[in-house]
């Protein structure tokens, strides 16, 4: 298959080495990815500023093109400039976890999302760990999953968010197919003063509340590989029904 | 009612101010916006960086705060640091339609959307013209709009993405409860380059393929103000239905 990589970490990232290691044996694949670490972006897209394509080298070999934007940027650009049209887009593997309220922030699934919003199957990989990363597994994983059900990504056109827990692979208990969890977060904001005496505020967001097991953050806890088929439809079809038969906006004028 | 208003043009731009001036009469009005244009930052929050608030005065008068974020972090700093609960989030008014694909990218629409996941209803407001615009009108329509579905917003917890078309009020032709287009944009990138001889690229997404009469897109080229209930729920439903009731990936193994 022809597979264009990218990620939100950045074309010299660890996790975009090991899907290129993992997959260059069997696939043509090319590598378009933002020039520097484009984190929590979410599905921006750079519109007020041009985008640069830099070709990178690894020693004597071309690499791939980094693009000075952002993840969503990186598959439109590649799609319809740099690379022209793919059998796959893989997203990752990203470095923390993309689950439940996390998958809006994620520039690792907006990525994936923008490739079907394009009309290709899309793939976006993550591990749910900061620290002694092991991407070979998860590499090789994605790699016998696309040897395996290639066809089937593509022939339904699916858009797959893929998460592992951070566990040795005799460990993980299995694959689940979830749906993601619209469980709150418990956020964090700390307020700090700076050495100029003015205040600024980090912002972080630590724990899913989520308990229901059919949902990619409890699976994903558990120790089970998570998979959830992603849409980017964003209307509510509940609200939208019930506006319409209980007539609730009736009298609307002006 | 406790009303927080943010947007993505900024803590300056004149479809806030139009908004602040339509609801401040009725309404505790608090305006927590970004010190600068954020458009098509889609669902980005700040997580490498601190965030920085300013007290913004207007001659004599507080005026709000500015945030050195996006959208989605001026809605959750506010909610959660400065301003504390509200009744409503009000995000606009935008210069530029946010309907079909484009809700993805819309800075204006992650503020609503923002606000929901954390439990507050809300409503983005857009209008579709980038020049002579007519905030006015929209303000009017905003403030009579809270007036007699505030508490039906409220009681059912919606976020709803309401898009007005660039027409002289008289010549509207209603309100339309509409869905979410997802058909494609006609996307364009133009390749240039500058004057060191190096290339780079604009995007930009021109014109919207839809031709289904209950979408936003469609119901907007109509001359209708389109009201689009929204969600945060990324889950295919019928592709998870699908892959789990086919079986499709089922000897998933490693």
């Amino acid at each position: 298959m022809k597979i264009l990589l990218t990620n939100d970490d950045g074309v010299y990232a660890e996790g975009l080495c090991a899907l290129y290691n993992a997959l260059s044996g069997e696939h043509e694949v090319y590598i378009v990815a933002p020039e520097a670490e484009r984190s929590a972006v979410g599905h921006a897209i750079t519109i007020h500023y041009p985008l640069r394509v830099k070709e990178i080298r690894r020693g004597k070999h071309f690499w791939g093109y980094a693009v000075s934007g952002t993840p969503a940027d990186c598959v439109k650009l590649a799609l319809y400039e740099i690379v022209g049209p793919v059998d796959l887009v893989v997203s990752g593997i990203n470095r923390g976890a993309n689950v439940g309220i996390n998958v809006l922030y994620s520039g690792t699934v907006s990525a994936a999302t923008e490739a079907r919003i394009l009309g290709y199957p899309a793939i976006a990989v993550s591990i749910d760990a900061y620290e002694d990363i092991d991407y070979c597994f998860a590499g090789y994983f994605v790699h016998q999953f696309i040897r395996h059900y290639g066809k089937v990504i593509k022939d339904y056109n699916l858009c797959l968010n893929i998460n592992f827990p951070h566990l040795n692979p005799h460990d993980i208990k299995g694959v689940k197919l979830v749906r993601q969890s619209t469980a709150r977060l418990k956020e964090i904001f700390e307020k700090r003063v700076d050495l100029h005496g003015k205040v600024y505020y980090w912002q972080g967001a630590e724990e899913h509340t989520e308990t229901e097991v059919d949902t990619d953050v409890v699976a994903l806890k558990e120790g089970y590989i998570t998979i959830t088929p992603i849409q980017f439809d964003l209307t509510s079809y509940s609200d939208l029904d019930l506006l319409i038969k209980e007539n609730l906006f009736a009298s609307i004028s002006f």
